[in-house]
C-alpha cells in the first residue's frame, strides 16, 4: 500500500534497462593498469578483479594512494584522476575514458568511471541503520524513513540523468586568471541511469503540496548530507540561524515548485546503472536534481526539510555562484555578492566538447588528406532542454558544419531531456583549419558564446570548445601529421595551449582575449 | 459551479491590476498627430479621441490608410509603423514609442501600442455569436462554447506577458542577407497583462489529462484561427491529410505537456490591459502562451484541437523554424528542412535591446563629459527563465558593466517569469567608445552571442545589440556632439548602421562579420 497522499497509478515515466540496457557493469581498474603503472603498489590480479568488480565492487582493494587516509576503506578506480591530491577524493577520468568501454555507444559511463566530488571524508554508511528524515517548518506531517521503508513502501521510478559539476572545463578559466577552485578538465560529467523514488512522492505523503503552502515561490527544499565538513565562513552571515560550528554538514536548498512540478523528476536515487551506489557517489541514497548542476545533489542524504526561506547553509551560499568577472573574493565578501539571489547555479549549462580527436593525438597528412577523419565528443544542456544541434567549425567559427546527434535519450512525459547526446561528423582533412571549434545549441535557440567569461568560482565554463591544430613532423615517422592540442588536461597534468596562456590574457576574462593570438 | 474535471479550488495565479495597476489605458494617437502629419487625411480632436479611446476604442474612427482595404472598420494607432505596406496590417511603434507612455515605468504598454502580425484580412467577429470548440481524437467530450460560457464558466486568471514576434530585429538579419521575411526593428515586443481560462483547464474540462493521454510526447494541442489565408504550400507535403484547399485558416500546435504542466500557464485569453481584446490582436479571444513567440498565439481562436501528432498545417511547419545558415530556399524546399523537428522555434530567445540613447539622438562633449548618461533599454527571455543580468560594454565586449533592473514582474507560483525588464546603466560620458553594447543573462547562465547567426526566416535574431557612437559635430549648434545610431529603423524608414552592411558581408552570418570595420 502506498504511504499516504501518494497515488501509485500517477504516471512515473520509467526508462530504464529495457530501453537503455544491458547497463554497463562497473569495470575497475586498479592503479596498477593505469597511467600509475611503475609506481609502487599491490600487486593485482585484473581479470579477477573485474569479476569482483561486476558481482560487488565493494569487496575490490583499496587504491595504496588511500591508505592513511580516512577513505582507506573506499575502492576506487585507478584510471581517475585525482584532482586535489589524496584527500578528499576529486576526481574525473581522462576524457578518451568516456568512450573507451563502449565506443559505438558511451551513452551510459561505468559508474565507477563517474566524476567524484568529495568535500571531506566519506560517510561509513549502513542500508541497516541510515533514515532520512522529512521535516521542517512546512512540513505538516514529519516522517523518518529506514531505507527499506524509503524503497519498497514508495513507488519507485528510474530513468538517466548526466550529472556534472559546474566546475567542468575550470582548468580553462584558472588559465586565464586563477579562480577559487581546482582544476576540473573535460569529463567532469558522466550519465547514469538512477533509480529511486521521486521526491515530489515523499512530499505528498508528509503533506507538502502546491496548495499547503501559501508562497510557494518563498518556499524552498533544503536537503542535508552526512559529512563532517570545515566551515566554509570566516564569520557570521546575515542569518541569525546560520550554523556557526566549526564542523557543518553539506546542504543547500532549491525552490519547493521545482520538486513539485510534475514535468520535473526530482529523485531520491539507490542504484545507478542497476547497483547500489557506490560510497563516494552518496551510498545508500543521494538526491537526482536531473537538468541542475551536481553540487545541488546532495549526497549520504539525510534530512530533507521544507522551509520558507533557502538554505542557510555556508555551502548553499559561498559555492556555485556565477559572479561577474569584476567581483574578485574580497569583493564578494565584502559587498555580500555570495548571497546575491540572481547569482545562483542551478541549472547546467549548455555545453559540447571535442571527445576525438583526442589530445595529442596525430594523424599522417598524407595519408589522410584526401579521406575525412571523425570529429566527436558530448554535448549537454540544463533545465531539461534538448540539444538541437552540435556544430563544428574548422575555420574559426567562420562556417559551421553541422554534426550527427546520436540521441539515445528518450524524454520524459513533459517532453524534457536530462542527458548528454554524443555527436559525430565527418571532417574532410583537407579542410582542417588552425583549430577545431564545436558549438552546441538547445531548444532556447541560442548558442554558446565563443569568448569565455571568467569568474571568481571558474563554473559553468561554456564558451566556445577549441582545439588546436599543428602541423609539424613527426618525431616518429618523419612524416607530416596534424597534432591536436586540447585546451587543457585535467588536474596537475601538464599539456594543453590553454596553459600557455597563463598570465598572458588581458583583462581577465572580461572579454578581451584573442586566444588565437596566444596559442600558435 | 465549475465545469466537470474543474477545481475551482485550485490555485491559480491572478497577478493583476492591484499588482501592476493602474493599467495603460489606450490612448490611440490617430495619424494625423503622427509622423506622417502633414499627409492628406480626416482633420481630427485629438482629446476627444484620446477620451473616446479610453472609453471605447471600436468608436475611434479608421486611419485613412485603411481605406479601400478589409480592414477599414478598424480603428488603428497613427503611430504604428507598417512594415508590409497597407495590407494586410503588420506594425509595431517605433522604439521610444514603448517609453514615452510612462518614462518612469514602461513595464504596461498601452495595448493600442502593441505590436501586430496580421497573415491576412481580420476576420470581423462578434462576442455573441463566436464559439470555440474543443475536439480532436484524443478529446473524450468535445465541447463547443459561447463566449459567455467560456468566460463565465470557468474559473479565470490573470497576469502580464510579453508577446514578442520572433521576427524582432530582422532587418538586422535582412542588412546581411536578405531572408523570406520583412522589416521588423527593434521593438516588436510589448507587455500586457492578460485575463483569460488557463487552458489546462479547459482540456480537464473535455477529459484530456496526463493520465488520459498513452503517449503525452506524442500528443499535440493544435490551435486554429478564423481566418482565410493562401496556402502557403506549393504542392502536397508529406501528410495526406494537410489542407491543400487553396484557403487555409492559421494553425499551429505546441506540445501536450505545455499545456498541461501546472509551471506553465497557457491562457486563451479575452481581455488585455483589462479591456476586450484590439481586433488587430485577436478579438474576441486569443491564444496566450508565456514564454513562446508570438507566431504560436494564434488570434482569433476557433478551434482547439487535440491530436496524436504535431499541427498538419502549412502555417506551422513553412513559418518560424530556426535553420542553419547554409540552408537556402531552395535547400529548405528540397531537402525537407521545414518538416524537421528540431529547428522548430518555440521559445522566446535572450534577448536585449538600448531605447535610450534613441537612433540619432545626440549629446554636446562639453557640456557633458565629466557627467554620466542613462543607457537603458528592455531585455527578455524565454520559457518561464529569468533575466538575471544586464550588462552594458562601451569597449567592443572588452568589460561589461552591470545594468540596474526594475523587475516589476511577480513571477508565477512555480518561479516562471514571462515578461520584459527594463534596465538602466549610468555611463560616465568619459567612457564612451565607438559603440554600445548590451547583452542579457539568464538563469541558464549563458549570454547572448556577439556573432550574428544569420538564417532563412531571420527568426530570433539574438546577437548582442550595438548602437555605433559617431563623434561628430553637430550642424546646428557647431558644437562637438556624440551621435547615436541604432543598427537599423524598421520597415522601409532609413537609418541605422547595419544599412551600410547590405552586400558587404562575408559569408552571409555564418560567422565572419567584423560588423565594426563596415561601420565606421
Amino acid at each position: 500500500m502506498a504511504p499516504n497522499g501518494v497515488d501509485p497509478n500517477e504516471p512515473r515515466s520509467v526508462r530504464a534497462e529495457e530501453v537503455y540496457g544491458p547497463y554497463p557493469k562497473n569495470c575497475m581498474t586498479p592503479w596498477k593498469n593505469s597511467r600509475d603503472e611503475g609506481r609502487e603498489g599491490d600487486a593485482v590480479d585484473v581479470e579477477n578483479l573485474k569479476e569482483i568488480a561486476a558481482q560487488n565492487f565493494m569487496e575490490l582493494p583499496c587504491d595504496y594512494r588511500d591508505k592513511g587516509t580516512p577513505d582507506d576503506w573506499i575502492p576506487r578506480d585507478g584510471r581517475m584522476v585525482r584532482l586535489t591530491g589524496r584527500h578528499p577524493f576529486n576526481a574525473e577520468p581522462l576524457l578518451p575514458e568516456l568512450t573507451k568501454h563502449n565506443p559505438k555507444n558511451p551513452f551510459l559511463l561505468p559508474a565507477n568511471l563517474h566524476i567524484i566530488r568529495n568535500h571531506g571524508t566519506v560517510p561509513k554508511l549502513d542500508w541497516e541503520t541510515h533514515t532520512l528524515s522529512i521535516e521542517g517548518p512546512l512540513v505538516s506531517d514529519p516522517v523518518k524513513l529506514s531505507m527499506d521503508e524509503l524503497t519498497t513502501t514508495y513507488p519507485t521510478t528510474e530513468f538517466p540523468v548526466t550529472i556534472s559539476c559546474c566546475g567542468n572545463r575550470r582548468k580553462e578559466m584558472n588559465m586565464i586568471k586563477q579562480t577559487i577552485g581546482f582544476n576540473w578538465g573535460s569529463a567532469a560529467a558522466g550519465t547514469n541511469v538512477y533509480k529511486g523514488v521521486l521526491l515530489r512522492d515523499l512530499l505528498k505523503s508528509v503533506g507538502v503540496t502546491a496548495e499547503s503552502v501559501a508562497d510557494m515561490t518563498g518556499s524552498f527544499v533544503e536537503f542535508i548530507g552526512n559529512e563532517d565538513l570545515g566551515n566554509k565562513c570566516g564569520g557570521p552571515g546575515p542569518f541569525p540561524d546560520e550554523p556557526w560550528a566549526e564542523k557543518v554538514k553539506y546542504a543547500t536548498s532549491i525552490p519547493l515548485a521545482k520538486c513539485l512540478d510534475p514535468a520535473d523528476e526530482v529523485m531520491v536515487a539507490f542504484q545507478a546503472n542497476g547497483q547500489r551506489l557506490h560510497p563516494d557517489r552518496g551510498y545508500p541514497i543521494r538526491l537526482v536534481i536531473p537538468g541542475y548542476i551536481g553540487g545541488r545533489m546532495i549526497k549520504w542524504l539525510t534530512r530533507i526539510r521544507v522551509i520558507p526561506h533557502e538554505s542557510h547553509s555556508c555551502y548553499h551560499y559561498w559555492d556555485n555562484k556565477y559572479l561577474p568577472p569584476q567581483v574578485t573574493a574580497e569583493v564578494a565578501a565584502k559587498d555580500g555578492w555570495w548571497y546575491k539571489q540572481d547569482y545562483i547555479i542551478n541549472e547546467l549549462s549548455l555545453n559540447s566538447f571535442i571527445n576525438k580527436p583526442a589530445h595529442n593525438a596525430t594523424i599522417p597528412l598524407a595519408a589522410n588528406i584526401d579521406k575525412t577523419m571523425v570529429v566527436s565528443g558530448y554535448a549537454h544542456s540544463g533545465g531539461g532542454r534538448k540539444v538541437t544541434r552540435v556544430e563544428v567549425s574548422s575555420d574559426l567559427g567562420v562556417t559551421w558544419n553541422l554534426a550527427d546527434i546520436d540521441r539515445k535519450e528518450q524524454p520524459n512525459p513533459y517532453g524534457k531531456y536530462w542527458c548528454w547526446v554524443w555527436w559525430y561528423y565527418d571532417l574532410p582533412v583537407a579542410q582542417m583549419g588552425k583549430e577545431l571549434w564545436v558549438r552546441a545549441w538547445d531548444t532556447s535557440n541560442s548558442p554558446q558564446a565563443e569568448r569565455p567569461v571568467w569568474t571568481l568560482m571558474g563554473q559553468s565554463s561554456n564558451h566556445v570548445f577549441r582545439v588546436l591544430v599543428h602541423t609539424e613532423t613527426s618525431p616518429d615517422t618523419g612524416k607530416v601529421v596534424y597534432r591536436f592540442e586540447h585546451p587543457t588536461q585535467a588536474g596537475q597534468q601538464s599539456g594543453g595551449w590553454a596553459t600557455r596562456l597563463a598570465g598572458k590574457v588581458k583583462s581577465a576574462g572580461y572579454g578581451e582575449i584573442n586566444l588565437a593570438s596566444y596559442v600558435d
